[in-house]
Order: structure tokens, then C-alpha cells, then sequence
């Protein structure tokens, strides 16, 4: 079973209902099921059929919004482009899904004017406000006679999605029928969702945590109002004067809707359920948030685009009392319905809970593959599983606790040290800003903790003085042997994660390392 | 996926919560993680291998729970049959999934031993509570050397449920591990069985009221408790004694509850959900439900085991206020959540809103087929769609009335004639006691109204004075324009349903029927 099925079922039991709201645009369910025919013949008739990709770049809209469940109703591929990448990022990105379309907003039109300029093969269309003379625009597919249902199967290829990925060139995670309507399925069996929520998309449509949510709406039947972007102030009038009833955020949304001005004076009190994730949240946040929300329940999904993206849930209950007594409020939560999950070793073998290894990922929403990237595909599945690459162990309850990134784990004389804990304890020294923990070669332990340091302004401290300080709270083998101090900001990935890759690299020269 | 995976999901979450209780005996999901590769292992040893069936003959008990979760981690099939049967209708089966083993209870012993007498290469084994000397025991089965789960998947067939059937000997529905846990992300997503659940499995495992819900609460790694089968006073108990939250019940158990002397005496406060289903509720009695459970809420299943077998529900709001002052508690429901539902003509062509038609339904819960039975199969699914022979129209709001079954249906004159609905007219007369009504041949209308009835002992009435009465409360086409009488009982289906078929033949002998 294909999206399209979902879109029918959601015209027939909810007709009237609000199915999406941007500004002052307003469809119906019923409206959305009379277009969506038209608008894919519209696609048809530019030359749309099955397999073939369409790109979309801009910020959310309700254009935009449709066309997640239009392209496929035409047999298309969605591909929704991060406005936020630069031009080589984007043109990497075309080329590597060479799609048939590309749709482009106002903000982002003279990019994908540039972008199409030595990519004949595109065609460029608007979903502005505005129309441009002589650009064919996304109304005009309206006009086209509407064409049946392709009928897509759950196997079929949905959509193309490129992860941030610090990792280099971003891989596109081909995402099947089957999977995205699996992710909505997640979301509903855990108890959010569904068909009397009235959802606040704040998230970008280029990131799981924008399409997700849009696609479990339209699985639910339910109702989004499309802001398009994260705006606090925006969020907060559009929850009072929606009544909305959900959303997802992540921490830093979070944070800054709580900061906000307004916030005191905005009746937030049909918000029933908040979804954090994408992140890890902050003890402190996490208390600030259910102490500033107390009539909202606070659900963490852990997951990531490979999986649809959720795979644990740690629900509000963990958050509280006896299990927060215990710290499962800093786990990353259960095995979602229909999931599973699991901790191994390098050889893929199941480790006895306590000890950490990779986690792994099995069930339905698990990606095909990435797009015409086979070796890739099969490292991350291999053996039937998924490797998410975090580092992470589960309690006897089945809890998952992440610890770090695989691949920012230092085994150092064949201890396991987390990069990140040891970061946590160098950055409460008062002279440091910032600091990035990565391992580099030694001969005898094979790998050492280094620290890389970024001091305050005017601050002065030594490297042994930070060792020193380092071994008051950390066990021997978790204490940096070496730190080197920089003055000029750590390198960050266009999602503004620190690249410890490019940090850890020039140790490395010439030598073998098993991240290499 | 399969099966196992929702078991070693479980037994990862809920380890130490219980899983089952039948009688005296618990297991929590962590016994039955551990139990299962070892009952595995025995079935493996008995040579019991992928694809192979693996009967059970009995009332409900926990080894035979155990079997629905044991089974497919040997790469086994299940058939459970239904111990009401006749030897013929128990021989027909056998014959026709041809098991490796037949697992029978004390009560079936004698029929299973007569069975397995002729049929040599079965295997019979016990799961009585007393050891016969010289007869396989399951319990012998946990002896054997563990194995790894065999990792069938979602597309390999989980089990065969044979169909009670007015239409014949019964027919064996394949459902796939896909189907049979959609049927469980049905139940959940539509917001029951889940894992804080404890529920109260009254109806028999041979049938999809019985096994339905006990593979969603292992999805959902909730607590079943296990009744040998129903009993109203013993579900009573076990309702008080283990606080249950949920069960389903079909509407003559719900009946029995409710006038069970027991009733008012015991506390079912813990009750949140009754499922009701598998037939039609009167009106009567669903009000006498509503009040005499005030803190439950009632939820309608409407579905088949073709469908695994939920396809539409009716919640509890809709049996209140607006939605009954407009009838529609006496709708089957709306699609349910990842379901497709439609009302089409002969051709399978959609009927506009409100007119009757056959129901038909479609998703990933929808059948694999009827066991070695292409023709029956190809017909059921044809165009993609389950065709679930129910007369039904759709209202504006997606909502699905059941009028009767198509082959119950009469055409005359080109007008469509619902039988139920002359019959209950007709049954109001003060001298019937029951009736059925068909179509006969007729050579202008094709078929004409005809009622055949039963008379209440020792009352008196004539064709004319019938005929007389009906035209009273019905449109002249749905008159019956003649009547027969009989004496002796109608004839019955194994489940207890009148076979109109048999009662119709006669008047067709010799003649081309529609339904012939």
C-alpha cells in the first residue's frame, strides 16, 4: 500500500476537516483529494512518471506541502533539497538524483535559476506567491486533466532524503512507501498523532523532523498548520490561535519557545503532547520545559532519516519519579511498537546489557538503501540490521542510553572511552569555552585521549593544569594525555555539528587508523 | 518481519512483566524469551520445518498460547481447528493443510487419536495436563537443545485459519506475518491492546476473536489472561481478580455478563476497553451495555479473518449524542488506520455515497489467500480489492453501514431487497417464530420475495395474512409475494448461522441463479 491510499482513506472519513493551514490558505481534506488528481496530471504532463525524482527547495509552504502526497499520486520520487546548503552542496545533491523537476520559492529561486542554468535536463518550476512571465509555475499543473492513482506499492521508492552527514558528501536515504507510512505507524501506536491532533509544523521539510510529522498527519487524518520556518514567536501564536495540540521540536526549539517574551502571556493549554528529539536535551532544559509546560506530556523519539525516523520512545512516565530517580530520563528510550533494537559488537554479536557497543535497528521503517550507493548500503545494513553508527548500552528494562558516536569513541589500551564524557567534565573547567576530545595514534595503546581546547577570552590555564583537573573526576584510562590549545573556532558541518573528523585527520597522516 | 521479532521485543522491554496467566500458572516475556527456542528446538527435532503446518485441537490453555509464538520460530505454520467440529469437518482439514503434527488437549484426545489413526504421517503430541504413558508430551519439547529463530518474514505465511463457512467446507485463510501483526498496529493505532493492557482472552484460539487479540497484546508485550473458553461467571473472576483493562466479546457474551447473577456484585472498575464484534449488537443491548459499564469505553470491530481481521471501527463517541441521534452506532464504522475501504457494483465500479453495494477493502492486513484454492482466491481478491461478500452503503462522512450479505440480497425488478430487513419485519408477526427470506425465480423479475417461516407452537396464520402484515411496514417491492411454512428447524452451519443457500436451492434447481 502506497501514501495515495492514505490521502484516500483521510478524504473519506474526514472530508470536512482541516487538513493543512499556511497563513491564510485553508484546504479541506476533500480538497486536497480533489487536487491531488489534477495536480498530478499537471506533473504528468511535464513529462512525471514512475521512478522519476522530483526536487523541491524552499521553505515550507502549503505548495509545497501537497506535493508529498501529489508526486506520488504521478508515480515521482520526492527529493526536498536543504535551503540551507550552499551552491556546490545543492548542485552535488542534483546531479547525484538527477531529477526530471525542480520546484523553487521565491528565497530560493535565483539559486535554483543558477542551478538549472548548466542543467538543461531540469525543469525549473515556481511555488512562490508571485508569479514570474515565462516561469512555468506550480498552479498551472491545476489545469491539467486529472490522472488515476499510479498505485504505488508499500516497496515502491517514496523519496530521497539527504542527510546533513558529517561524514562528507551527504547520502541520500531512499525511504520506501512502506517506510514513511511505517514512521507514521510508530508515532501512532505509541499514542501521538492522530486523527483530533491539530499539529504545528515548525520543522524544515528537508529534515525528517518536517516530513515525518506531515506524513503521520496525513496517515491520521489530521490537521497541520505550516509555519515556514521555526519561529518561537510565530510557533506560540500559532499553538493559542490554532488550539494546537502537538508538536515536535528539538531541544533548541524548546528552549527558545520557554525564553521567549511572549511565552508568559500565551495560552498554551491545548498542547497536549511535545515530541523532542534529533538532539540529546539538557537536565536542565528537560526540567524547565515540563516545569513551564505541566499540562503537556513530553515524549523523546531517538532515531535518525535511516529510520524513519523514530525507533525508541521514552515516554513522559520515564521522565518522572522513580524512573528519573534512576535516570532513565537521559536514556534515548524503548524499542517503539513493531521495532527492535539492539547492542553489538564489531562482529554484529549481541552484547549482555550494561556494556556498550553499536546500536542496531531492525523492522519495517528501515531504509532501502542510499541512493546509487551500494557499498555504503551495505555497511550500514549489514547482516539484516541497521548500524546508526551511536554508541550507546541498554539497561535489564530494555532502556537504550546513548554515549557517543560510534566513531568518537577512543579505544585507548582496549578501553572504551567516550568522547563525549570526557568533554563534559574538561568544559566545567572555568577557563574553557569549548573542547573536542578525539583519539590519535600512540604505540602502545594503540589510540590516547587528546584534548582540543578552546580557552574564554583572557582566560590562561596549562595543559597539565586541565589534566590535573581531568583526573579529579575521570577514571585513569578516560584522561587526556596531551591537549593542544586553538584560537579559531572548531570547524562545523553545514547542520553546525563540530567536524571531529577534520580535527582528529592531520594526527592521523600517513598512519592507518580503524576510522580510516 | 516476523513474529519473533515482537516476542524478542518483548522479552526486551517487559522482561519481568507478565505475560500470560492461565489457571494457577504465570510466565512472564522473559520465560516465555527463554522457553521459545527451547519449544522451537523439540518442534525442529520432531522435524517441523519452514513452511510446515503444525496443527492444534483444544480448548484454550497456555501451551497452546505458547504454540502461536513457538511455531514460526521453527519456521512452522499454524492451524488452529476448531474443536465444535464434526470428525468429517476435522478429517476435511487435515486432508486439506496435511499438518507434521497435530498438538491435542485431554478433551480432543479421543478425536485426534481417531484422526491420526488413518492419517500416519502425523504426528499427534499432547498438551493435556495429565501424561499419557506412550504418547508425546509438549512438555517433552522444552528438553531439546535451543535454536535460533528462523527469521521468517513479513511476506511468509504465519498461519491457516479455517473459516466457520455457510458456503460449503470450509476454507483455509492464509494470513502472513504481515497481516496477522497490521492486525495488531490496527488495534493499537486505533488506541487499544497495549502495554499497560491486561486482557482477558475469552473467545476460542480457533478463531480470529481469539487469536487476534493475543498476537496484539505480544506486539504490544502486554498481559493476557487465558480462559478455557467462555464463561461469563469465570470471566467475571478474572476480570475482578487481575484488574483486567480489555477484552473482546462478542454481543451474546456481553449479553451473558451483563445478566449473570454475579453481575452487580462484582467490581469491574478496571475495565478502560470492550471490543465488541463478529455480529451485529441490537440496539437494545448496546444500551443496556453502555449503562451497565458507565467507565468503559465501547469500540466496534468490523472485519473478517480474511482482513486479520479489523478493517473498520466505530468508537465510543460515536455511539453517544450527536452521532446516535443520527444512527450511527449502527454503523460497522470508518477505515480503520492504514485501511482502505470502498462500496462497489458488480463491476467493481466506486458507488456514489449511499448507495448499497459490496464492501471492499484493501491493505496491508488483507489475506494471502485461500489455502491451495486459486480460483476462490483470484475471486476474493480480484482488482486488488477483498471482496468481503457484505452488502453495505457509505454515509458523507466515510462511515460504512452493513445491510446484508450480498448473496443474502435479492434483485427483483432491477430493485435491490435487503433479506434482513423483510425478515424483520416479518418475525414481528405474533404467530412467527422465525423466518428466512430468499429470492425465488420469477420470470419477469428474475427473482421475487420469497419468505419461508416457522410458526410459533400452536399458533395460526395464513400466506394472505403475512403478506398482509408486511406490505404494512414495507415498499411493495420488498413484499414477499409468497410464503411457505415449515415444521422443522432450519439447517444450520457449524457456527450456527442458517444456510440460506440450502433453503434456496431447491426453488433453483435446474435453473441458472445469479449465485448459482
Amino acid at each position: 500500500m502506497g501514501l495515495s491510499s492514505a490521502l484516500m482513506r483521510a478524504t473519506q472519513i474526514a472530508p470536512k476537516r482541516v487538513a493543512l493551514r499556511f497563513g491564510d490558505q485553508t484546504f479541506t481534506w476533500a480538497e486536497f483529494g480533489e487536487r491531488a488528481p489534477r495536480i498530478a496530471g499537471g506533473l504528468a504532463a511535464l513529462g512525471v512518471s514512475k521512478g522519476d525524482r522530483v526536487a523541491m527547495l524552499g521553505l515550507n509552504n502549503a505548495r509545497y506541502s501537497e506535493l508529498f502526497h501529489c508526486v506520488p499520486w504521478a508515480g515521482g520520487i520526492v527529493v526536498p533539497l536543504n535551503w540551507r546548503w550552499s551552491e556546490v552542496e545543492l548542485a552535488f545533491a542534483l546531479d547525484d538524483c538527477q531529477p526530471r523537476v525542480l520546484f523553487a520559492d521565491a528565497q530560493m529561486m535565483p539559486m535554483a535559476k543558477t542551478l538549472c542554468e548548466t542543467r538543461p535536463s531540469v525543469c525549473l518550476i515556481s511555488m512562490a506567491d508571485v508569479r514570474e512571465p515565462d516561469l512555468p509555475h506550480f498552479d498551472d499543473l491545476l489545469d491539467a486533466a486529472p490522472i488515476a492513482d499510479l498505485a504505488l506499492t508499500g516497496d515502491d521508492l517514496y523519496g530521497i532524503f539527504y542527510t546533513g552527514g558529517t561524514t562528507g558528501f551527504s547520502k541520500g536515504v531512499m525511504l520506501s512507501h512502506r517506510n514513511v507510512l511505517s514512521g507514521a505507524t510508530v508515532a501512532q501506536r505509541e499514542g501521538y498523532w492522530r486523527e483530533d491532533d491539530i499539529y504545528v509544523v515548525a520543522a524544515p521539510y528537508y529534515h525528517a523532523s518536517g516530513t515525518w510529522p506531515l506524513i503521520s498527519m496525513l496517515a491520521a487524518a489530521g490537521t497541520s498548520i505550516v509555519l515556514p520556518a521555526f519561529d518561537a514567536g510565530a510557533a506560540l501564536r500559532a499553538i493559542e490561535e490554532h488550539k494546537a495540540t502537538t508538536s515536535l521540536l528539538v531541544p533548541t526549539m524548546i528552549q527558545m519557545v520557554i525564553d521567549h517574551p511572549n511565552f508568559a502571556k500565551t495560552d498554551l493549554s491545548s498542547l497536549k503532547t511535545i515530541v523532542y528529539g534529533a538532539s540529546p536535551i539538557t537536565e536542565a532544559l528537560l526540567s524547565r520545559a515540563l516545569a513551564a509546560l505541566p499540562n503537556a506530556e513530553f515524549v523523546q523519539a531517538y532515531g535518525m532519516t535511516e529510520l524513519s525516523p523514530q525507533i525508541a520512545a521514552l515516554h513522559h512516565r520515564h521522565l518522572l519519579g522513580q524512573h528519573r530517580e534512576i535516570g532513565r530520563h537521559r536514556a534515548a528510550g524503548r524499542a517503539c511498537y513493531g521495532m527492535e533494537m539492539k547492542i553489538v559488537d564489531e562482529d554484529d554479536k549481541e552484547l549482555p546489557r550494561g556494556e556498550v557497543g553499536e546500536i542496531v535497528a531492525r523492522g519495517e521503517s528501515v531504509m532501502l538503501g542510499y541512493w546509487r550507493r551500494l557499498e555504503e548500503t551495505e555497511n550500514a545494513l549489514r547482516n539484516g540490521w541497521m548500524h546508526t553508527g551511536d554508541g550507546g548500552r541498554m539497561d535489564q528494562d530494555g532502556f537504550v542510553y546513548v554515549v557517543d558516536r560510534i566513531k568518537d569513541m577512543i579505544i585507548s589500551g582496549g578501553e572504551n572511552v567516550y568522547s563525549v564524557e570526557v568533554e563534559n567534565v574538561i568544559a566545567q573547567h572555568p577557563a574553557v569555552h569549548s573542547c573536542v576530545v578525539v583519539g590519535i595514534p600512540h604505540e602502545k595503546w594503540v589510540e590516547q585521549v587528546h584534548a582540543i581546547v578552546i580557552l574564554r577570552e583572557g582566560a590562561l590555564t596549562s595543559e597539565d593544569d586541565l589534566i590535573a583537573f581531568a583526573r579529579g573526576q575521570l577514571a585513569g584510562f578516560k584522561v587526556p594525555r596531551s591537549v593542544t590549545f586553538r584560537s579559531e573556532p572548531f570547524p562545523l558541518s553545514p547542520a553546525n555539528k563540530i567536524l571531529k573528523r577534520e580535527l582528529r585527520a592531520p594526527y592521523w597522516a600517513g598512519r592507518s587508523s580503524r576510522l580510516a
